[in-house]
């Protein structure tokens, strides 16, 4: 089986489907039509085995999340999904791997109408680079850069769930305290994200600024502060905690509410003017965790009323530490 | 030194200049602003450790050739370059080797006038995914499939060099007919290929269909005749050669520039009332080397008038032979 062949059989199913599309696979280059009053958002991601993922990990879940984290990307600017490319790198063509792998990211990019255009297949250790595009209106984009000082500071699902799943597996914590739904729950997050696009598109005309949460919430908040100018204080007893991280001692579960990565939830800020609409239009989506001040640096208030510097306290995930 | 300081010290450079980029690095995802009357033409392509280029390769020649290999796929569409994300997977931050390859990238992509608007830097087995984008009006991108019956084939540039140098490197050849510089030439021709892009942009209202070739010119031109649902006969004593190729034996040339991939030239198809002015405008740029027929397969005549069937000898360069 030849390159041609591998695209053909396994990835021309996810290849049909939009007019937007002039040209797709097959050619030196796609041929794409944007709207003409949108600004094309992109977005480039690598996931490595043995890096993002492990080598055992289902070919299914590892085709959800190659999309899914690019996917992420685009509902954190609140584009619209168009069209994606894969960057393919395998160690030999391995047929019920690639039917898995195509699988699911053909089941995750017919939900959110995203088309592949173009790639490239190639022989080496097992790497996936995704890019995705999609549509927004320039002067709607959620940028990082516009928090303001009075701004309250959301986040969409639950927190530091695909960290403790992380945690697990590497043996790190026994999770006794957990039961098999429990686990099964906190590994779904891990492997099979969902990208929060519904809501990211919905905020176009309510958020300040927005960012999705790859690194850990107190690293990706942290962008949003630096790009914005701007410091925050959070409520550490607002952090959303799913069922099964509520069954871990508080303390851990904050820290890895706080600082585990690989949740892709969105966290934003909203303005002063729009807090009714987002109470209203996003309740029991998206949780208030704390506020835009004008002073630099991410803090909380802890029970003996200190001011306690989360910057200090970790950095969530460097791929190069 | 983490993800974010690798970027913006050695690629920062890279991603200022051009007026339609509202958003680069940094975000999210950048927002890139199309020009009302064209569209975009995307393409991916990855380089691989030890599969595309050897572990010694230096590092400024390796940052020329990730990108002028999409380059050429632009080119190759007729579309004006305007910008790339990188997909960076590294072994270890080696801020020599990073210093190199952003300069090669920089050089090429300054030439271009293409600018870099996002990227992922991970950790893992050295490779390399660059995504191009480009601008082309709908009507007018060279696409593999309008060659039709009577059309003249043509090529830019010389052939085999590439695949010489190869040989060269992997000693299967001693080269003993070529001087030092001969040598120099060939290895530059591998490791710097010059892509194609002033020409391809030309060619717009006057080819009927484009490649490039970088699998080698049956191979790729057999991916025209196969979406023209043409055939063609070419002649082997019109293939451009180098002057250092031409030292080497005829037959060994021949098939060097009819199967060695790599060169990273055009091949176009011209129609009969474009004849005149492709000769007028592109003397000495382009070499005419076949025709399109209406039988389908690629074939040449021998010394003894048979019609010999090159996409039988040989089908170029396939990544998972």
């Amino acid at each position: 089986m030849n390159e041609f062949s591998i695209i053909q059989r396994y990835f021309e199913q996810l290849s049909a489907d939009r007019d937007d599309v002039l040209l797709g696979i097959g050619d030196d280059c796609a041929l794409l039509q944007c709207p003409a009053d949108h600004v094309v958002a992109v977005s480039i991601d690598t996931l490595v085995e043995g890096i993002h993922f492990f080598a055992d990990v289902a070919p299914e879940t590892l085709g959800h999340k190659s999309l899914a984290v690019g996917l992420s990307d685009l509902a954190a600017m609140g584009a619209i999904p168009a069209w994606f490319t894969l960057a393919l790198t395998l160690p030999e063509v391995n047929e019920p791997w690639l039917q898995g792998f195509s699988q699911g990211l053909a089941t995750l990019a017919q939900q959110h109408h995203i088309q592949l255009v173009g790639g490239d297949t190639t022989r080496g250790p097992l790497t996936i680079s995704i890019q995705v595009h999609g549509f927004v209106k320039a002067d709607q984009a959620l940028r990082r850069s516009g928090a303001k000082c009075g701004d309250m500071i959301y986040v969409t699902g639950s927190l530091g769930d695909a960290g403790a799943a992380l945690q697990l597996q590497l043996n790190q914590w026994d999770g006794q305290q957990l039961n098999d739904e429990d686990k099964t729950y906190l590994q779904q997050r891990l492997e099979q994200p969902t990208p929060r696009n519904n809501i990211g598109q919905r905020l176009v005309d309510l958020a300040s600024s927005a960012i999705d949460i790859s690194d850990g919430l107190v690293a990706d908040l942290g962008h949003i502060l630096d790009k914005s100018h701007v410091g925050a204080r959070l409520d550490l007893s607002k952090l959303p905690l799913s069922s099964a991280l509520a069954k871990v001692s508080r303390q851990d579960a904050v820290q890895l509410a706080l600082h585990s990565g690989d949740d892709y939830e969105l966290c934003f800020t909203v303005p002063p003017q729009h807090f009714a609409r987002m109470e209203q239009q996003f309740q029991g989506q998206c949780t208030r965790i704390g506020m835009i001040t004008d002073d630099e640096g991410l803090f909380y208030i802890d029970d003996n009323d200190q001011l306690i510097d989360l910057t200090e306290a970790g950095t969530g995930y460097d791929h190069f530490k």
